[in-house]
């Protein structure tokens, strides 16, 4: 059985992770790896049902303690249903959003308390940790533009610029809080050039994998 | 401003919850009382789309850690988008399953760890903690018979007969570990005589109240 890997992409919004995910999709598979792609919240039906309720504008209403429940709700069916089995036969799982979003989303960008926030996010994988993290970052005007040239914003896209700048500060200190895992990639370069970046930290973390 | 009250009844499948919570309401109207019933988990628009997800018998492949979230998620939204205003404004809630069914139900039937199950629910309610509870107790075999009468099982009726002994026995140990809120009433006796068993643990908690 070959190694398996557990690697998240993390970052604001309009950042690049869905086509980084695909271009690591694309040289795993060229590597003769067996790739599981899945996205946070869902992945699953019951996530799925879950980011239904969480990205609808009609809930703007949202409290962020219940915010925060839903999305471990939906991580805890999304590991024990999706992950664990795909780690079990060997597979490299790509996934987009992990539990540092929360940390920083939930945690510095609503306010709540950072240590439940740690507790809660092993309660949810039940102690499973990604075995590398890169978090692609970029100022947040340059990520809200992106993201934005593409239909109407959602929930958490309409919320306020300082929410958004706090949530980048949040993956720094995330970054520099655990180096073995964590790496920052600066996302404002053309995405070939951030793609060699992203490959160079992975590496960094892993040791060869390609 | 009248005195608010916070009051929950638990209790297994077919304990009559909803019948003695519609008696209440009608006593404490009668009394001058504004009243406001609520259930678990739903009683907002956010709450009844978690409620759908979690009832929904196509979900049987649903995790313990995810099923523990939901309601949580659920819970902090009904607590501070209606409970906390209801009290506020000194009215009498009334509601249908509250965190202790979380403790009984995912803690002792599931198998989840009480203790974080505890500062989890305290969590999700922001520390507020009912004045009154009421289990109406049962054998489980007459409550599920009494659950059944109408319509197909949901998903958690349908779990085992083991888990509804669990549930029914980690009710009477939160009646012995918090004396001064929790009463245990006997359900099995018919309505009129349970009710007066129901009113009168409460006046015991409360003091006089109707």
């Amino acid at each position: 059985m070959q190694r398996p890997l557990f690697i998240t992409l993390e970052g604001g919004e309009g950042a690049g992770k869905t086509s980084h995910i695909e271009a690591l999709r694309a040289d795993f598979e060229s590597a003769g790896r067996t790739v599981l792609v899945v996205r946070e919240p869902g992945g699953t039906a019951i996530g799925e049902a879950i980011r239904t309720i969480l990205l609808s504008p009609e809930h703007g209403a949202m409290v962020p303690r219940a915010e925060l429940l839903l999305y471990e709700a939906a991580r805890a069916q999304l590991v024990d249903e999706v992950i664990k089995p795909a780690l079990a036969d060997g597979a490299v799982v790509l996934c987009d959003r992990f539990f540092d979003s929360t940390s920083a989303y939930q945690g510095a960008g609503r306010g709540l308390e950072s240590a439940f926030i740690d507790k809660l996010n092993l309660f949810a994988t039940a102690d499973l940790v990604p075995d590398a993290t890169i978090v692609l970052d970029l100022p947040v005007d340059v990520g809200l533009t992106r993201a934005r040239t593409t239909g109407a914003p959602d929930r958490l896209e309409a919320a306020s610029h300082g929410f958004h700048e706090q949530v980048r500060t949040a993956f720094c200190a995330l970054a520099e809080a655990h180096p073995a895992r964590v790496r920052m990639v600066d996302a404002t370069q053309p995405l070939d050039v951030t793609y060699v970046a992203v490959r160079t930290a992975l590496e960094e973390v892993l040791g060869e994998v390609f």
